[in-house]
């Protein structure tokens, strides 16, 4: 038998420490872990270069090796993160709720660490003081397990964030490292010790994952984004969102997938699909978009697929509600926007889209807790359930109800007795 | 094959409509409701006569009985909940964050239908309008499996629900009534159609519920509350919180079923028990507590128990620690009280119990959606994702981000470009 169990229970109880330890301490924690990594940083490069050594012996592809590879400059960021962490606002006990249920007798509700996070990454070895950073600042323990190509790298990093708990008088425990996949299957029955699973890599591992789980998963298995050109669509506007969603970066979730267009925009659409293709973009029809552009046909599979690279489906409707129907038919929820100059059809379409992100006028590319401004990223959640789109710090809290009395009882109230004044404090 | 999943995509799809139709549309739905429920009360009542008449034949006991039937009082009442849902601000569209991105580039985070719920209820038939009446308020479709003691009384109310839902242009597909328990268990398996269900019912249905189903499940299985008498613990109040929390209903989640007793406060805990024992409790103790009372030992699975009845369990600390560590170590993280005449001691307390609520001063009897003053209560969750604690209308909403541009692509920012300005709006 393993030792995850009990490495679990521990993070779970260091937790608790963890999470009810004044904001300054985590602060200090913050900094500590700073000067730990400034402090090691030749250890930290040199445990990363025996990795990135065995991956390229290993065959592993260049974008991966990229990805792999710390450098003094990828510290000097995290560094820089870790410092903008420990002077932010603490985000526990923040205070959602307020109300005086009778004189002498006050709810709250405020902001409480979820408790136990398991985070399953790939590669980036920066993902360890990332989200360890953002776990300390939230009072959530964590699991960490990353992929066996950057264990070397890994291991100090998670040392170091033990490290600098225990020198900041916090328990060392709410942090863990986890090696390989059997620990993933071991660890994901744990939905009596584990809060939530945030896996960060592709589809296919978050789907994965989602399937064989109790315990909640903040992700998405898919980003079939659409962006919908109406007829009133301003032609060179059109163009302009086409290909920054399409070609900002196309392996990204949130890069457009299929291109909706309104039949009334077919005589405009040769200048779009022009500057598509001038960025080595493939296009894939229904039959009217081939007749008007003659690009490829594209199959039933196209609506459904996620490229992430530089090809586009193009699909005709006839109308708005067609646009909308085929959203909510063949999307994945990440994010949809439609390209219109009228500022009712607009609203309509943020309205009645059940996405994450809607946009009015807007690339997809948007969907991004950098660009919402929510500050460090946890992921981007297509799920319903806790936290929606892009996901910053808040998706790592829960809260609790506080109530302070002076002796009363639910029977002191009720028809006949005292009654709750419910006023807003 | 059973029609269950053809039934249940037909409620998601109604729902997106549900969900993006004007607020007065849902309000006429609702009054249309009452009116309904007005002018079609003998039909009601029949239905109900018999199902009452089925029962009792059966040999079902009283208390079940008495929630199972419906009275011209009991439907006056259900009216009234629906004119108040009626005239209440819409909860969706309620604007949680804004902030310019840039000079024309708004976002903004809006309330949103979490879009289908599935809600297994038992015998009391009033829970179809209640819980259709906010599933409708809220936008959200529903999937309604009421028990077979109630069947006849349930079918007429959702028939009436789906009438004032097609008489006030909305689609009557966004409710639907279920039948029998293997439909549970196939609707549990439809995660890509069902949102969130909600068990209504004892905690052995709420378990095997979350035990068979990945979709996310808002209740609690147990209700293991404690109170924890301080040494300094008035002795008069903390008599009235033990005899509130236990007495006032021991059925109910939120009844206390622990004692924890500072030693110092063994000196008055013969006060405490007398008053207790006035009111028909049972004591169970540890050692030092049956040789302060002479009461009854507890044995190691009482510190675990729910007793939903006249029983308490004593267990006495040295320290607030202890006390914390043994909630955390028994109890249910739904909720834990402190008496304690310091507030210093308190504040701490509600700084380190993680439950759901935790007070200082008042019983836990307290901790429910009315008490608390959020109106309509959908459940008592303990769970820490998506919503803990009383669960009002909140927990029947999700979020959505709104963009709202001019034209802009993703790469028209970063350095030696445009900056975002994150402005809060």
């Amino acid at each position: 038998m393993s030792d995850l169990r009990p490495r679990a229970a521990a993070a779970r109880a260091a937790q608790r420490q963890l999470g009810s330890a004044a904001p300054e301490a985590r602060s200090l924690a913050l900094r500590r872990l700073a000067e730990l990594l400034k402090q090691n940083s030749q250890a930290i490069l040199e445990a990363n270069a025996q990795d990135v050594q065995a991956a390229r012996e290993a065959g592993i592809e260049q974008p991966l090796l990229d990805r792999l590879g710390l450098s003094a400059a990828k510290l000097d960021t995290l560094r820089g993160g870790l410092a903008t962490l420990a002077e932010q606002v603490d985000p526990l006990g923040r205070r959602l709720r307020a109300t005086e249920l009778d004189d002498g007798l006050a709810l709250e509700q405020v902001t409480s660490p979820l408790g136990l996070l398991l985070i399953i990454f790939e590669s980036r070895p920066d993902a360890v003081i990332q989200i360890g950073g953002l776990a300390l600042r939230s009072g959530n323990a964590v699991l960490l397990k990353g992929g066996s190509e950057a264990s070397r790298s890994n291991r100090i990093l998670v040392d170091l964030l033990r490290r600098a708990l225990r020198e900041s008088d916090l328990p060392e425990d709410a942090v863990q490292g986890v090696q390989g996949r059997a620990a993933v299957a071991e660890l994901l029955a744990f939905d009596d010790l584990i809060d939530l699973v945030i896996p960060r890599g592709s589809g296919a591992l978050v789907k994965s994952i989602q399937q064989s789980t109790r315990i909640a998963v903040l992700g998405h298995a898919e980003g079939i984004c659409h962006l919908y050109l109406a007829d009133d669509a301003e032609p060179a506007m059109a163009a302009r969102l086409a290909v920054d969603g399409k070609c900002d970066y196309p392996a990204a979730c949130n890069a457009t997938e299929t291109l909706l267009v309104h039949a009334g925009f077919l005589p405009a659409l040769a200048g779009v699909a022009e500057a598509l293709q001038g960025r080595g973009v493939t296009l894939r029809g229904d039959e009217r978009a081939v007749s008007a552009l003659g690009c490829e046909p594209a199959t039933e599979a196209d609506w459904n697929t996620e490229y992430g690279d530089l090809v586009l489906s193009v699909h005709v409707v006839d109308s708005d509600r067609e646009a909308i129907d085929f959203i909510h038919a063949h999307g994945s929820g990440h994010t949809d926007a439609i390209c219109t100059a009228s500022t009712e059809r607009g609203e309509a379409f943020l309205r009645q889209v059940d996405s994450a992100s809607v946009f009015h006028n807007a690339s997809t590319r948007f969907a991004d807790g950098y660009r919402y401004g929510l500050g460090a990223e946890v992921g981007i959640s297509t799920g319903r359930i806790h936290a929606r789109g892009p996901v910053g710090v808040d998706g790592l809290l829960t809260t609790r109800w506080l109530l302070r009395g002076s002796g009363q009882g639910a029977a002191d109230y009720g028809p006949g007795k005292r009654d709750f004044t419910w006023r807003g404090l």
